[in-house]
């Protein structure tokens, strides 16, 4: 089953940002709920850029219980701190994901130790400090790094997700072929294969027709063995597409409220 | 570059079929330019069900001839009986394309030798005598007979457009994998390989929301390989997704009025 990670309770949206200078927990509380409603499996929580490592991870903790007390669902911790990451996986309730590590050898080392000691699954990038590959050779050579170190640290392929990164196509366009035929290939790197997810709407950065752009991607990255994004969850018609690319790739059965079915999870 | 065979100028329709038994020029004429306008690069045209062979093929002229004097577009000339196709063949200005022979060896030995002669596109259907087969398996070796008996008469690849044969997703659900691993394997049948396309529309029968079904499939076939359709070109939805899909793919390239250019042709 195709999981949607919602975006919105993020400090870089400026009612996120508001809520969170004023300690407010309303903003945050109606997004997690409007999120819920429109089935999404897992809540993103990013504090936006804050001043100071010890304020961010108090306020991690805050969003994480606030999200937490309104809606039943597992939290995506989303920070580049380590310190904050912990204070999320401190106080979150069930399983929680670690968004995200690179294939960066001291990233994966704090990491994955952390994704294994509180049973946390992790968003791991197909990057390096060389930065974002060109082609899907590249890419699935970071995978099997990323593969390779976080069984070595005692993380199970099921909590490990690969995000094979997608840059916008009006920048890269010859990117989006390759990272289709990255998460095809990342299906054969090892048994049980390793999950995937994709922050989607990178690819419609400075478009004109972003909606368009995001469905028409969702679908082909599904077909291709997508197995989850960090999107927005409120977008109607790019979610009746990916409840409809489940449904024609056989993962759920056919029935003629298969829409409604994929919203309620 | 993908191309669109506009469905609409076909008897099965009530105001097609009203114009064919006046002898009523003008529906034909209207949608003919209405599919030109939307981007549609080849006119197919059916006579729907017509008592006695000579009638249908003397009609099939006639309505081959309304369409290529309203807009400079070629046709596919749309029918089960050799004769009618034969006589829509004569009258046809430009390239034309059969619709379609199966791989039924009668059919083969008919249809392609006519292709040849008026060199002529052809779809070839992926089923014979014993109906639409189960799985990409049976599929791809009914493209091999195809591909063998179009090269043996004469037919090069890029005018033979093999149909892999999609079912409605609500009774054969399990079919459109198959038929996107088809699409894809095709690919690898011969060098150069042969051309593809489909029956978009037959995907959603009887489905509650069948535009949103018409388009999830048409992107993942594109990204699958499929080069073609059979479709309705004034499904606006489904144009820009299609033109979305072929920038996502790297086969057009990138410009801010992508949408606008797919439409020009």
């Amino acid at each position: 089953m195709f999981e949607i990670i919602g975006e919105r309770v993020n400090g870089l949206f400026k009612d996120i940002r508001t809520a969170i200078a004023e300690r407010d927990p309303k903003p945050l509380q109606e997004w997690a709920q409007k999120q819920y409603d429109a089935g999404a499996a897992w809540i993103d929580v990013n504090t936006g850029p804050i001043a100071g490592e010890d304020e961010q991870a108090e306020i991690m903790a805050w969003m994480v219980q606030v999200v937490q007390e309104t809606v039943d669902l597992p939290v995506a911790i989303d920070s580049t701190s380590v310190k904050t990451i912990e204070a999320g996986l401190k106080v979150a309730k069930g399983k929680a994901m670690i968004n995200s590590t690179t294939a960066e050898q001291e990233k994966m080392d704090a990491l994955f130790p952390l994704a294994a000691k509180y049973n946390a699954a992790i968003i791991a990038l197909a990057m390096n400090e060389k930065g974002v590959p060109k082609d899907s050779e590249q890419r699935i050579a970071l995978a099997m790094e990323l593969v390779a170190n976080a069984d070595a640290h005692g993380v199970p392929m099921e909590d490990l997700y690969i995000d094979p990164l997608i840059l916008p196509v009006n920048v890269a366009q010859d990117h989006v072929p390759e990272v289709l035929e990255t998460l095809r290939q990342i299906k054969y790197l090892n048994n049980p294969a390793p999950r995937t997810t994709i922050g989607l709407s990178n690819v419609s950065q400075k478009s004109p027709d972003r909606p368009l752009i995001n469905r028409a991607f969702a679908v082909m990255a599904i077909a291709a063995g997508l197995d989850s994004a960090i999107m927005d969850a409120n977008d109607d018609l790019l979610v009746d597409e990916i409840a409809t690319a489940s449904i024609l790739l056989n993962q759920t059965i056919y029935c003629d409220s298969y829409i409604k079915m994929f919203r309620q999870r």
